[in-house]
């Protein structure tokens, strides 16, 4: 326990030097900062890029306000050596250090493990990169698109009319940043037992094949892509996306007992008797038939109508709304999705909320997203000559 | 440290109760179990119903053994007074207990969080839900689908022409069942300094609010929804799926920078002279007719060739590959992504590896995924009547 910075969070009192820029680095150390680690992000004199992309409120950036509140910003110019031992006397009393260089950069710059151990054996090193750490690949440059595409990700997206789909969001940066704070949280838990640090690493394309363990199960055994099936469940019939008199709804009766309230609720029980639809394998071999029949049923009533109907009984049902809807959806506001910062007037700004929450800890924002180099002062002057 | 569980990984010694089924809560459980915690399934007399669904080997669930390996398998009837007795004598003197119930069920069995809390203070009490469990929502049954549905996810993906796409994999159920363990551990950490337990929650669509912090970023300066780009970039061209002489690759030039080192690459440096391709804002503009100008040079050579001449240039370039492809890749062995069970012959099957690697206490395969109540008598005669 070597910060000063005690706030009743889970991590309070853990140090955390960020030396990490864009996206899966800053997304792994906002993670720990909203559990009350001290996070102090080095930056360049130029600052993160990020602080000059995306859109403005007051000239101050939403992208990098979503990925770097509760941290504090020191400027350090790591091509000096001067500043170089000024990051050392950090990391002699830092818990963790991060960094998302692509691999080989920190080593070349100074720091391997071994010297990094030498500095404080009790050290936590992580580090979130594109590929892993060997092998060919490790010193390809990385990017989120490109490992949605080597991992197997897109593939699976779409229908054989689109071919791979990309998900629009940087998914596979964030799923390894969130996998990086796990990683560095059970090393600190480790910790306390064995009393030294050790290495910490996720990557881009290994997080991804991680998420998709449901599918890959089923290539493991086949040897085989599992078939493309867009909106459509892959092994299930009636569901997907149905069209309303106002809109359209996603259904999603996910066993024989929703199936048949499904029906029960569209009015459509007979097809229960049809030797084309009286089970699940004969309603997969005719499916389209079968939303087209649902289809005419759905389509009589509004969206509002369907999910109220769906819901009550039981099946999963739901508007698929745009992101600024949800954002703004009595569901969001239920579970305390979307905050904003209480800093000065100029920075305050609307982000997204804590995924997860602790009942006696909890995630709280600590600090606003800090300007380039706000706290440069504060820490240096503690570090002893 | 209440466990006899001494293995030497990160979570050696904790002792998890676990009560999830299907997917989040058993996903969660299993990074807890990959950390090196004794995690304890418990299972009704017929299993968890994953046990019979998916493809098979040996009768085996592949399905099954992606989400529960390295557990051990108790049965209890907890719809018996007997063994919810039992049930709380192992959560007395467990440190961790997760439930992924719909909200409020966990309740009605009698265990509301005072009850659990008098059973054992210490306990750490996580649930991974659909929609939170506070308001309207959190009543309605949950499916990712819906998830996806709900909180915008779908609505980003694809094209104006596809609609809304989901992705094929169930995602909020692994994030959410990632952020929990997050969750877990943190409060973990915390009760070394506290001595307390407490209550930590994730839920499918808050998961995927996060992931989608990015996007946020500009719906809540502009209030309107992205717009959906496929598999183009939002900002950037040129950027996306080229045609080569044999198939398709995935290009992410992901600044002026790297647009420079691709058209150089492509002998297209000339447009940079071309007013309607000079900079990135033009080339917008004009992305139809240059993406047609940059597949006519693309498409005179292979995949291979390109993916090489572009990596080593430094711009980010690869196939999209299949899922069994990438499974096969040699990047995934490099990154020990997929393992094999190391059990009894007819239970050797592939699973996903580790996507979080720690150098010191590193996740292993403990156990093979566990036969439908093969602990259930190790286990109980610990009880102490």
């Amino acid at each position: 326990m070597t910060s000063e910075n005690n706030n009743n969070g889970a991590l309070s009192g853990v140090k955390v030097i960020d030396l990490t820029r864009v996206l899966s680095g800053p997304f792994c150390t906002m993670l720990l900062a909203d559990m009350g680690a001290e996070v102090i992000k080095i930056e360049p004199p130029k600052g993160d890029n990020v602080r000059n992309q995306g859109d403005m409120v007051n000239g101050y950036s939403s992208y990098f306000a979503q990925f770097n509140r509760n941290k504090k910003s020191v400027i350090l110019d790591l091509y000096k050596e001067t500043d170089k031992e000024l990051l050392k006397s950090l990391l002699s009393d830092a818990d963790v250090v991060v960094e998302n260089f692509k691999a080989g950069v920190f080593n070349k710059m100074g720091f391997n493990y071994e010297t990094l151990k030498s500095i404080n054996p009790k050290l936590i090193c992580a580090s979130v990169n594109g590929f892993g750490s060997k092998g060919e690949m490790s010193n390809r440059p990385a990017f989120d698109f490109i490992a949605q595409a080597l991992s197997g990700f897109m593939s699976l997206n779409g229908t054989d009319e689109t071919g791979p789909m990309r998900a629009a969001m940087p998914i596979s940066d964030l799923v390894a940043g969130l996998y990086c704070s796990f990683g560095i949280v059970s090393a600190l838990y480790s910790r306390v037992q064995t009393g030294k640090g050790q290495q910490v690493e996720s990557c881009l394309t290994s997080s991804l094949i991680s998420m998709m363990a449901y599918l890959s199960s089923e290539s493991f055994v086949t040897g085989k892509a599992p078939k493309k099936s867009g909106n459509n469940h892959p092994i299930l019939a009636p569901y997907g996306i149905f069209q309303t008199s106002d809109g359209e709804v996603a259904v999603a009766p996910a066993s024989d007992k929703f199936c048949d309230i499904f029906l029960e609720s569209t009015d459509l029980t007979n097809l229960l008797e049809d030797d084309l639809y009286k089970n699940n394998a004969n309603r997969m071999k005719n499916r389209d038939s079968l939303n087209k029949i649902v289809n005419e049923k759905m389509v009589l009533k509004s969206s509002d109508y369907w999910i109220k109907k769906l819901n009550d009984a039981g099946c999963p049902a739901a508007k698929i709304v745009s992101l600024p809807e949800a954002l703004n959806s009595q569901l969001i506001k239920d579970t305390d999705m979307v905050i904003s910062s209480n800093g000065p007037e100029d920075r305050q700004i609307k982000m997204t909320g804590f995924a997860v929450k602790l009942s006696e800890t909890p995630s709280k924002l600590y600090r606003p997203p800090p300007l380039l180099g706000e706290h440069t002062e504060e820490i240096l002057k503690k570090i002893k000559k």
